[in-house]
């Protein structure tokens, strides 16, 4: 299993979110963050405000899945967060030793 | 070393931090998140609320533990996150290279 | 590529970031969390107040990077964190197996 952890524009969440619901992953988590890329002296506009500051706010989401789905989930995730203008964000990808649905107490593929 | 990750009911934290303690972890990171598992439509309670939003308020537990606790200290989270009910979290695991103890510098599994 | 993770304290953010940035990082991603390590009954102090509380505010900063400079951004964030006072934080390295660079769909070294 793989872990996918993806730094996008809080803009693009709802859109990332459904591209992620039509191809059909199960659950995701997400959480605030905010960081800088390759512009760090660079403005970056958010919520109509231009920020000259070092920190942008973000949306960092993370998602488990199978192996076998982890380019494409990858690729869904880069098509509805591309906006084409700097600081589009950066995902990637980690190698996940187990998973375990708590309720449950499953473990592995049928966890997710 | 592994660190495992688990995304918790707020609500379970301090029985799962009371179980990591009675087993022996050293020290623990905790941050905000939230998300869904595989009921996106259906609602969950959350402070006495309903909530039929998709994402759901939930805590982010990290621990970094030797390989050899590592199937333990998984086991006692579960135990300890379980209520029963729908959104009792996931928890994983994932492979890590070196640990440093930032005050003293130590590495590997004497840093932890 | 690593993902550097350091859990350190809110202070040292500044010196940590300067630092990173004179070293060459490209990019960095900060949240919010909180935590323990040994100290657990002992108090820590945070903005002029003595903590008993068991969860500690801590910043948590990660950085993607080329495997080839991993050892160096974890000596980098070692030195500016350290205050030799305790609760100084961890930094652990986990690997990587894919990175995209959203606006550009580039992978590899070259998304960092
Ligand atoms: N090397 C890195 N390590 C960790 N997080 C990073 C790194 N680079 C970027 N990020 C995170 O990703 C977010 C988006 O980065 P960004 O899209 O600006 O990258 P970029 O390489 O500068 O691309 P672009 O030229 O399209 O702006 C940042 O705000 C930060 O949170
Ligand atoms: N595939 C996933 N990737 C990342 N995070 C997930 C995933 N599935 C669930 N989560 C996180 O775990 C939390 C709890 O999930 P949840 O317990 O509802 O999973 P579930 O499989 O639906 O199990 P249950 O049937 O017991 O509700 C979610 O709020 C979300 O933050
Ligand atoms: N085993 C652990 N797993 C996950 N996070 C940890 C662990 N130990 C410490 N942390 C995180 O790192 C932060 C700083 O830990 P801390 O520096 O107090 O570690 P320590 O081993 O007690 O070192 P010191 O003796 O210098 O205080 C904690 O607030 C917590 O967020
Ligand atoms: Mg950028
Ligand atoms: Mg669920
Ligand atoms: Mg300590």
């Amino acid at each position: 299993m793989k872990l996918i952890t993806a730094i996008i524009k809080p803009h693009q969440l709802d859109e990332v979110k459904e591209a992620l619901e039509a191809f059909g992953v199960a659950g995701m988590t997400i959480s605030e963050a905010s960081g800088y890329g390759r512009q760090r002296g660079h403005s970056e506009v958010y919520r109509g405000a231009e920020y000259t500051v070092d920190f942008v706010p973000k949306v960092r989401l993370e998602v488990l899945v199978d192996d076998i789905d982890a380019p494409d989930v990858l690729e869904v995730i880069l098509k509805a967060a591309q906006t084409g203008r700097i600081g589009d964000g950066k995902i990637w990808s980690v190698p996940v030793d187990e998973v375990v649905r708590v309720r449950t107490g499953e473990r592995g593929v049928s966890a997710l």
